[in-house]
């Protein structure tokens, strides 16, 4: 099994740009991208990096300056041009509360293609075993690998996480973090001055004890 | 093991009062109780319902019209002190995406309190089998109900569920149950003119052709 990580190097967390500057948008991304690849490796998976630009980072690295679903079914079409044991994973590099548990459901899953969907629409994780799948993150992209799934006769199974279903792209999404994080990611928000506000009953996101607009 | 729906009967699901009118959020909100009374019947359970006012339905009712906390704290003490076997579960009665196969997880989970979270810091459904244990849904409950639990010497288990995760309060949440709901609540939306709107690559709504506002 390959365990493919892709990631935006260049100006990533473009959302967040309200509540952090960019380079603690980049800062942070790395923190998310550590958080995943730590447990990824947890749940007994050698991940590798598919990176727009370089990264310092200790897992294999291949860098395509292509968008994301085109670097990701070069990848694809090659590794099952190569006879890869297993299928491959592609596994969002934001998933900041991704334990080494909920991935390993995710491998355990069976089906020719298996996806995590995320909140939104989006295709937090997937798995495919089957070599013609190919991927499509553009706009509802979890319905669009829906359809895919069934274009190449693959079967599909969805796996129910909401902690694979929660990507990190904007201003909530840092609550769900502060909430229910407990990697790098989570001491990085604290360390840098984030905390819950709970305000008539409904909960939002402070920095430096400075409510911030988190819709 | 009693299993007990909460559910406000006026003027429900007001923060949807962009997209839909009073006598839409008040048939909408209906459609998602049934679903999750459906769904908890198909995974094998009696559930009851705690309403704030009359209610039109074919599960035992309990009126009362103290707020949510209230009247819950009031049914786990009256329960325990009856010898409930086997506990109390709270679920909510807009888990438009709950399926048998979540709630049957919910259920079997072991531990003194169970809890499902839901997005936004809330507990979408939980499940005591400690007398002590009282709810909290102010604020972040999800962290209260786990302090809670310390409090009163309870062990808890958090269950890992998307669909759990996903109750429905904006618009944005209708998104998830086009994309993902098997009830009558995305026909309900369906029929009533609502459909995903991808533009751009974002992943937005829209009702009879008219792109809306999710934010």
């Amino acid at each position: 099994m390959r365990v493919v990580v892709p990631f935006a190097a260049e100006t990533p967390k473009t959302r967040l740009d309200g509540v952090l500057s960019a380079a603690e948008r980049d800062a942070f991304a790395r923190t998310l991208l550590r958080d995943v690849l730590s447990a990824l490796e947890a749940a007994g998976h050698d991940p590798e990096l598919l990176s727009t630009g370089p990264v310092d980072c200790e897992v294999p690295l291949t860098v395509d300056e292509r968008p994301l679903t085109e670097a990701v079914n070069a990848l694809l079409a090659d590794a099952f041009e190569s006879g890869v044991d297993e299928g491959v994973a592609v596994v969002m590099a934001d998933l900041a509360l991704a334990t080494p548990t909920a991935l390993a459901d995710l491998f355990a899953a069976d089906g020719d293609v298996v996806l995590a969907p995320g909140r939104g629409g989006g295709t937090n994780a997937l798995l495919t075993r089957h070599p013609d799948f190919r991927v499509d993150y553009h706009g509802a992209s979890i319905r669009d690998h829906r359809r895919e799934a069934d274009r190449v006769g693959a079967t599909v199974t969805e796996v129910d996480s909401m902690r694979l279903a929660t990507d990190v792209d904007e201003p909530a999404d840092l609550v769900e973090v502060l909430l229910h994080g407990d990697g790098q990611a989570r001491a990085w928000l604290r360390d840098a001055g984030f905390e819950l506000q709970v305000t008539d009953g409904r909960v939002g996101l402070s920095r430096d004890g400075t409510p911030l607009e988190t819709n």
